[in-house]
């Protein structure tokens, strides 16, 4: 039993609501416990220099945390005139995972961005921005093509993500942040629905881990992503 | 009659959610009609390098949009590795209206710094974040009052902030984005709840203005500021 | 009386040097006391980016101290890589009042920028910019008429600034230094030549100020203006 | 039969020179295939701020290519005033793989610096840096024994790293720079030599790839770790 | 004859004016025909960190023009967020220069920073700046002598600068920026007033030149040093 | 007799390993002494903005020490988000020196870089740059012609540098760390092959120089410059 009460294979309480604000085409408030992240998917028509004349478009993210989203508040980016390297590393996760499930010759001259901004923490924040970056990334393809803007959606798969860790010697589901503080293994697994591996990144900790420990986190982790993937289909119509 | 239906010297709705985050101290989200601010205010036990010494604390605010907060996209400011300058204006003028009611003697000590995050921006960002910021910094002063850090409440007034504008030759009390962007003369006004003024900011945009101009803006914004404050003061209990 | 010998509503003496320096089209060096700015306009033939296609021109500045402009010595903003928001918001504020009287459409093709730096600060120095950086634009414009790039001048008005403050009580105009730094409210004010308002800023340092003492500093402040545009009128022919 | 002749689970050539550099207390020139990189750790008597009063030294690393390791020459970071996300990204992680096996409060009062810059690449620079930099480090420590200022060696572990992909299907070991461009799936494996996993990092590049391919590419992995591991522990005496 | 009708081996008008400015220590405005560099020397009793505990003072520079310093506008360093190289360069030369003559250990405790702002550029900024410079640390340190912070002056020497260039194959001293545009070869000579070197900077600038040329050109400027040095006399005392 | 044996005017050994690295048209690596440099020439196929439609190509260099060249490790340059001012005077003054002797014209269309990395450093790491990269320049202009892309090698001479300094009253050639650090004048001379002049840069670091002192320097370093650049002649075939 947890401290929370939940079993070791139990997601925290996951909520979504859609059309949180009015510009972006896909706006997306996602709570898991009582991490909460703000996606929003905004469309420009124009692709970035790189992707000029390959026939493509493109999708990307941006990941930020409020200086209040944390226990200690946490000091803006801007301030230290640069970007922390944990963001940076985050928001070419999310974005290269929501690639991936992108067919992005069907988004040619339109680039859209998925803003993440991390309202509040208590762990899961990245899992929990391309869990919602996908659903605002879907919803505002839906609305280009409620414009006629593209034919369909180009989004060929559903992905979501998850983190599993090992506490105490147990496999745990969706740290917290007094579990995720205190893990042995930390494991960001980022999959589609039918349980296929988008990208994995697992850390040990305090320790090295087993190929054993890293087969029975995954089994865990599979399982979470499609139950996830189920509740999230019910905002996907 | 207004595009939205208000008269010219009516307030947008006004809203209060107290506790939306849960660990600043105090935390606000502000609602005027589509605009929405989250402020938050956190207490550390530390004063700025050019306070020590001088038996005073602090009081200070930052200031960011989201990007997805605009119609058009907003680029972050940590993208272009400055802060911009309208960010560092806003957030310079939200510090000092706060400090003008605060007994910085009474926080010796101490820095409470004022996050206002835009998460939607409908006109009346700057306002919006001094009316809300207040709230936040007095729920942060009681609970130091309740762990026993202060033995009473340093803020020693009222302030809150509203814009006002002209219009096609007419005084509009609480501009939107649209009514905005054609003002000819656009004022923020910052007072007391006894119609005293902490600090006024106002441009010709289009053209100069008369003196008589001006008087009619203060009328119309000194009654709606004591307006505001008896909204605002039943959350403060 | 104050510490100078001056009355209440009196200012200090103000002198316009043209032609300071060589290369500019317009070159004003304002001295008003000790305050000392140099006021450079000079001519691009290009428009920024967000112009092009408007059909309009552009008129712009920038503003800077001195390191030994200041009693102590004031650190170069470059050596902390990045505009202070002070002079940020000072030379927006600059700009914005130059573009108020400037017929933009008139100089279509062409960019103005107005260099403020300041050699010496008694006080005063950004009012000191609008009303040297006035003249220094007029020159400029002048001398494109002379070269027939301009069939008229495109200053459609006279603009000018200056400081009116509260200091023990009592409305003072053209607060030096040492005033300023003990004023209970300090305005800035920049109107034209017939007390129209371009703009106003105005704070309550120590305490919130009233109504009537705002009366009383518009009067003071615009009958310093009318005398100071005639003062200047002198250098415009 | 792979394009430079090698067997689908054969590493590259791998070579150690270790004292490159006369300076640094560890020096080590790591080369895999025409990867080649600069491993040089540096000790200081200090510890980092968030270290201090822990008890604990601290291991770091830093990561850099130099502009002409490429074949297309690569815009060095200070050009654009900031590190590159990617850079940030690896160095992060040859930090945390290093830490991994260190005995940090055998450590206390000095910080190691790994300096991994990449002379040469062709694949596989970031696999390279981790399996480098640890023979650096470990050299680095040894000195520290010689001169008494450690009394054992603080490395409880061996790590090393390798990159595995997918390729047309197959599984292959230690990618270069043309089979990592058409990789389905790429991953870098940090592990002790006795194949229990520091770090995990894995991506399906061009499609999501299933939990067989991953057990199948953890045994080609584990393998080559041991192997490599090997080959360094000539140099470790 | 040269084109502003000076002989080869003449000097462009020299003047100083002492006092320009109020606060500094020392303060002058030198003028070299339109060249035109205001140098003001700033006291501040403190050393900076390499110098704690050597019991020496310290001589610094920082040298900027004003952006309509020049025929085309000139970009604000700060504006790129970085100190130009030229600019970085200028400013180690003119300290290294200050520094090679003043006895750093009477200074022990205190900071002079010479700051050399460029008013009107017409070649031969730096050469000006050392100049100017020397004669505003001269009378900085007069200052602290009357103060009683020093017993005696610490510059041990006097020093000054000029440039010699070869155009169209002559040597001529002291270019002005139309003759230094099209220099073959182009000299900054910073010396002692009795002809000893304190730096040579000297370039090719459109070919090689010979010993035989910098022999002559070494010949003019020692001439020249010790005639400046002369006039220079006249204001120290 | 100096402390490694040599006479005051003998050269440290000098190698060049040309080839060093695969991916850039030119690739050295410069060894005298303990000093290392490597030098990279890539070429690329635009021109900067500022030499288009000028019918020229462009030499560039960029340099930079790793932070293990040095006895104490140096912090890299991107860590203060700047490059120092110490690397941007250096690289300035090898893209002068390269420039000097190419023919700009026969490059058209083209831009080489230079880049000089800096493995270990003992003294004169920039006058090594120069020789090498000169060096690195030629391989680059040769694979140029041998490609069709250059009808003749476009250097038109042979540039070599060399530091000269005195120490304890003595003219010393090619100065190692160790000398350099208690150097009175140090002297760095950049010439062709004949001995005449690329660039000066000299400075007193004790004391002033004499004329005489100067003529000894340049005759040591004359002779060492035609020295250099027979044994580089070896490698340019």
């Amino acid at each position: 039993m947890r401290h929370d009460g939940r079993r070791a294979d139990e997601l925290r309480p996951l909520r979504f609501t859609t059309g949180y604000c009015d510009y972006p085409a896909g706006s997306v408030l996602v709570e898991t416990g009582k991490t909460r992240v703000l996606c929003n998917a905004t469309v420009e028509e124009r692709v970035p220099p790189y992707m000029i004349g390959t026939g493509k478009g493109w999708v990307t993210a941006e990941y930020s945390m409020l200086p209040a989203a944390t226990k200690e508040r946490t000091r803006r980016d801007v301030q230290s005139l640069k970007l922390s390297p944990r963001s940076a590393e985050i928001q070419r996760l999310i974005g290269r995972s929501l690639r991936s499930v992108t067919d992005l010759a069907a988004l040619d001259g339109l680039t859209i961005t998925v803003d993440c901004d991390v309202l509040q923490a208590d762990g899961g924040t990245r899992t929990a921005s391309i869990t919602g970056g996908y659903l605002a990334l879907w919803l505002a393809c839906e609305k280009l093509r409620a414009q006629g803007k593209l034919s369909s959606n180009p989004l060929k798969g559903e992905v979501a993500a998850i983190s599993v860790g090992v506490v105490d010697g147990e496999v745990l589901l969706d740290l917290d942040y007094s579990e995720d503080s205190r893990a042995e293994a930390d494991f960001n697994m980022i999959m589609t629905a039918d349980g296929n591996i988008v990208e994995l990144q697992g850390t040990g900790e305090e320790r090295p881990f087993t190929r054993d420990e890293l087969d029975r986190m995954l089994t865990v982790g599979q399982k979470a992503i499609a139950e996830m993937c189920k509740v999230r289909r019910e905002y996907m119509c």
